[in-house]
């Protein structure tokens, strides 16, 4: 192997996000998120970047990772894959991960979102080292950019004590078309994805409306995390019908969504459903999900998303892409894959335009609602070190439980009574 | 991208290799066999190898997709997929390989063959390019070495009108048990498969016992290329039961595979029903086949591949690999990919002991029953321009019908009333 693809050093450094008060079925999320941003250098001084969640139980299970890869090759990205990492068990023993709405946690998911972001790191180590983009690495790109849709949310004005953001409040259908328009002009976004779950379904079926008389023929999703009795996702779908490109996770677990499949014409999406490679068999046997939103965090790099792809396309199942509050690496790193991924027929979803913070020396554009396939070496961003150690400044001094990501929680600063829904909640 | 990974020049020469004798249920192989040698030259001068089907409707196909490589990066492998190939639907039309012996032609599976070779030197030039061997692109070798089955089969002492070859005659289980020593002690194989579909099930069931007897307890293999009933395969596989690893296409398609492996407990593989992704989904999800034995070539290359690969593991189906009458820069391409597939759990076949001539400079050598993956940099094998332009002579010089393929045709040599037979023989 070349010597200098060697990994002589691993960065972790968790930060904290602001993020907007945008409100979802579990509670609304936090003023800050905990990301993780993972740096690997190599002999020949090229550093690679990646990024994952950054919660405890991820920082606890990366630590140990980052001592393991020192003396390996960043060339060697299959074999991260078999390393044995002890995950502790009850972290993930039924927790369902609130922040991430991602269906309940296991060790695999876990382990696999932690593993991404090294994944990642190294591919982009690799491609800065070789001067290749990460695209090439992957096989080639197929298109010049990627679309995104733009990602709504019900939102209040501002965090508990504090002043409002620059987006304001989004609690009706009006503020929701608002909302929109604001992404629509300032990105370009033409297709729409609505956060759900929060307020009752009739409410949200009006929000979806007012979006399709603003945007005439334009894709509109709508996404309650599974807040949906069977009943209550057929009578949405019913009433909203050929409004959708689809709807996304309407009701919890295959057997609920298998049963909405069969009775409606309105495809559904998941990152709840499918989530790793083992639900997939029961989940596409029984045609429960029609679109799968996959997401490099969880299904554990860009190689694997690749591999999802082709396990869809064989079975005639739709891809998009999810994205959980993030940063420009992520971004960049889903643009990259997205690029290669021949059976892409959805815009991806984005929280990106949400996080007015990075740790970036330049923000990765939206121009038109795409992103620009980076053709520079590597992910095609470069680190703000002085952004980053503010960011790790925030994280270093915050109270313990800022660093956990939980929505629930947050929304009894605001709610004292406020309990985790118990689902389906409508 | 990197000027010098510009492809400026292909080149394709089609080859006759000298072969064996090799009885199958389709007739014999013809003394020769067409391959197609792929040369990929770049900008920075690295030259990349890759091999496939050599007969006429493969190089009517491979013609004018050389022309439209110049000017592209050997980097845009996933590109090529989506190139406007024309196949030329009457080379297809309900066309059954009799060579090949791997289910129905379809113009997809002609034209992925062709591809196949196109992807995998431009992988070979990129990696000679870079210094990283072809396992480094796919992401990563999970293993030193690459486990191969030896492949037996009935066979003539000599081609009608020739002098018997190094490895006589094997007509009976004597003779396939002798075949199987000679096989072991040159290349240390220690898992046989045998080509079936030639004799009466009887005798064929007669030559496992006796492999069983000769190997006791080393993993066995039984393949008719798809010549039986299902009655039949289900009295075979009660017969045999334990003493095989799995069976290979016993019957054709996917309906009887479906009704012979509800019936059976041994596990049942396919190189005949499985050949495309278009093919999954109903196998998969009838439970037809529990291994899937990919072959780059027809699947459409290494990266293919590795998606069929992660296919099969979702859904909890085996993966072995298969090959045809091949060289070495093919024997090379599979141990690449084979080093970097997590799933691989059974050893790979291969034809390669049989072919005694190559175009390379040093044949790619068996130790143990594996090939060494190389580390060197693309597949790690150089090409002999002498051996190459030997084996085109035969080619140019060769009767037309010589340049195809054509078992049976090769099989009335010797028996002049010989028809191709209907299925099922048995």
């Amino acid at each position: 192997m070349i010597p200098e693809l060697t990994v002589t050093e691993v960065r972790l450094t968790p930060v904290l996000v602001a993020d907007p008060p945008l409100l979802n079925t579990q509670g609304v999320h936090q003023p800050y998120t905990p990301r993780l941003i993972v740096e690997v250098v190599t002999a020949g001084g090229a550093t690679g970047l990646g990024e994952t969640y950054g919660d405890t139980k991820y920082l606890e299970l990366a630590r140990p990772l980052a001592d393991r890869l020192v003396g390996r090759s960043v060339t060697d990205v299959n074999g991260l894959f078999s390393l044995d990492l002890a995950v502790d068990e009850s972290r993930v023993r039924g927790a369902v991960d609130a922040g991430g709405l991602r269906g309940v946690q296991s060790a695999d998911k876990l382990r696999l979102s932690v593993l991404s972001a090294f994944e990642v790191a190294c591919l982009d180590a690799q491609g800065r080292a070789l001067g290749l983009p990460v695209h090439a690495l992957l096989g080639g790109k197929l298109r010049d950019s990627v679309e995104y849709s733009a990602y709504l949310f019900y939102k209040w004005a501002a965090h508990p004590g504090s002043d409002a953001d620059e987006w304001g409040a989004a609690l009706d259908p009006d503020g929701v078309v608002a909302q929109a328009r604001a992404l629509s002009e300032r990105h370009g976004f033409s297709s729409f994805k609505l956060k759900g779950g929060v307020f009752a379904p009739e409410e949200e079926v009006a929000a979806v409306r007012a979006l399709a008389e603003a945007f005439p023929g334009r894709p509109l999703r709508l996404d309650p995390n599974g807040a949906w009795s069977v009943p209550t996702a057929l009578k949405v779908a019913d009433e909203l019908g050929g409004l959708l490109e689809y709807l996304e996770d309407p009701v919890l677990g295959t057997d609920a969504m298998a049963e909405v499949a069969a009775r409606t014409g309105v495809p559904l999406a998941t990152n709840m459903c499918v989530t790793t490679f083992g639900e997939i068999k029961e989940a596409f046997g029984r045609d429960a999900v029609q679109v799968v939103l996959s997401d490099h965090h969880y299904w554990g790099g860009l190689r694997n998303t690749g591999h999802l792809a082709a396990v869809c396309a064989a079975f005639g199942v739709g891809v998009s892409m999810h994205s959980n509050t993030h940063l420009g690496i992520s971004l960049a790193a889903m643009t990259q894959v997205a690029a290669t991924v021949p059976n892409l027929h959805h815009a991806c979803d984005s929280h990106y335009p949400w996080q007015a913070e990075d740790v970036l020396t330049e923000r990765v554009p939206f121009t038109g609602g795409h992103v620009t396939v980076s053709d520079r070496p590597g992910l095609g961003v470069d680190l703000d070190r002085d952004a980053l150690a503010r960011l790790h400044h925030r994280w270093a001094t915050a109270d313990g439980p800022l660093r956990d990501r939980d929505d629930s929680a947050a929304m009894r600063v605001a709610v004292a009574d406020w309990r985790t829904p118990v689902m389906p909640r409508w």
